[in-house]
């Protein structure tokens, strides 16, 4: 694992998500969408991991959602989302976490992701297994979809997306949730995701392969990382999941013609 | 409150919950979908709520989502759903939790809601307030829609319904949650929900409409909870929310024309 010690970096993500956690407990965060308590929260999450990580490992790059990038020139690159999931952590929803992977020339290699609510954390261990505190996982095997099955899906997919998909669809309002939840099998047979970034991404991604997983994009192109290091969202919805299982899910999710936003609704 | 100690029953539930949580944290529940673990934490909370009621308040009737029915015939009749969100339980997500409302005549009176990952407690208390862990919660306002705001929906509406909704839209996969999300404010602007039982929502009806809240069908007919009583499923969709969000929510939500369940799907 090329000097890294991943026991250490689990570690650091657990005791940052001590802060969120103190933070959506706060009578505010439960009763009002207080964004600047989020800000907060978010800030400082990535205050503490961005310090640790160049302590420990000056040579690596850094970039995370809230401001910091300090370069992704080298050969290692640090991509954090402090709070993924901040809707829902507004609204008093317990899906969100903190998602900090590590890119190796631009593709996931390594992630650590943990859910406070859950006290649920995914990594990639040092034998490149993922794993989902502590035992090893894997993502569902192919078979005939039943309605118990979910596929995790955008928030947004009433008005974006046709899905044909026989089972249950649920938004769990965080991305690298949505990963995790494809990688640790028995669970989401697959994940669409749209407009994701970098920091979203990396540790759900290197957990996913660790677990068997693919990307591919709806249109069947295969998901270039590399590409979203500046700060890019992805151009295409992606779809993730057991090879098998991906390649089914694309011939059941179309996107909806009209792509425009649309017009405002009124509550009466 | 007719005599019905409503701390106490929160006590009960609260009490109860924690059986769920320990089945919920046995490894393998979090690895597998072993619905027979379920079925045990289903029971076994039935069963210390039931003893407690019936102990109580020998003169109610009680009918659970198990196996108890006690007959519906006096003026109070418990309905309980020990474990609502039991498909979340077995995908190791967070959103399900106990549920126990009372009806008074077929109608809602006051429920108890549970949700032991987030610790949060809805109720309805001695004056007929709708709390979240004691503070006081209401309905969202009138107000225009805008792409925050979230409707919380059944996991299958992908294949059931188109939804124009200019928000996001997020399948909870526990009714009782759903409503209770509504009912605090700040958080979903409606629910829309389908086949629910009496047990689903007896609990999370008394809170909502305490919180302000209205349940209409899509079609406009009011909700009758006294037709579920029999252990019927709800015959149409019901919208929930303020009454100015259901009403403009209703022209949001079409049925699609094809009823039928689409034809299994293979995963590759």
């Amino acid at each position: 694992m090329t000097g890294i010690d991943i026991d250490e970096v689990v570690a650091w993500v657990r005791d940052a998500a001590g802060i969120a956690r103190r933070y959506f407990n706060q009578a505010e965060a439960r009763r009002k969408a207080d964004n600047s308590l989020v800000t907060q929260a978010d800030v400082a999450i990535e205050g503490v991991l961005v310090e640790r990580i160049a302590a420990r490992y000056p040579q690596h790059g850094i970039i995370g959602e809230e401001q910091t990038n300090t370069g992704a020139g080298g050969e290692f690159l640090w991509a954090l989302d402090p709070l993924d999931g901040t809707a829902s952590f507004v609204a008093g929803l317990p899906m969100w976490g903190v998602s900090l992977g590590l890119l190796r020339g631009g593709v996931p290699y390594l992630g650590v992701v943990y859910l406070p609510l859950l006290d649920d954390c995914y990594w990639t261990d040092l034998s490149g297994t993922a794993v989902l505190n502590g035992h090893a996982i894997h993502v569902a095997q192919p078979r005939v979809w039943e309605s118990e099955d979910w596929l995790s899906v955008p928030s947004n997919s009433h008005r974006r997306f046709t899905i044909d998909f026989v089972g249950k669809t649920r938004s769990l309002g965080c991305t690298a949730a949505s990963l995790c939840y494809v990688a640790r099998g028995g669970s989401a047979v697959g994940a669409l995701i749209t407009r994701a970034a970098i920091w979203d991404i990396a540790a759900g991604l290197a957990i996913l392969r660790a677990a068997g997983g693919h990307a591919t994009s709806l249109t069947g192109a295969p998901l270039d990382t590399t590409a979203l290091i500046d700060g890019r969202l992805l151009a295409e919805p992606v779809i993730l999941g057991a090879e098998s299982h991906v390649s089914g899910l694309r011939t059941l999710v179309h996107q909806r013609r009209t792509q425009s936003e649309p017009t405002r609704n009124f509550s009466s």
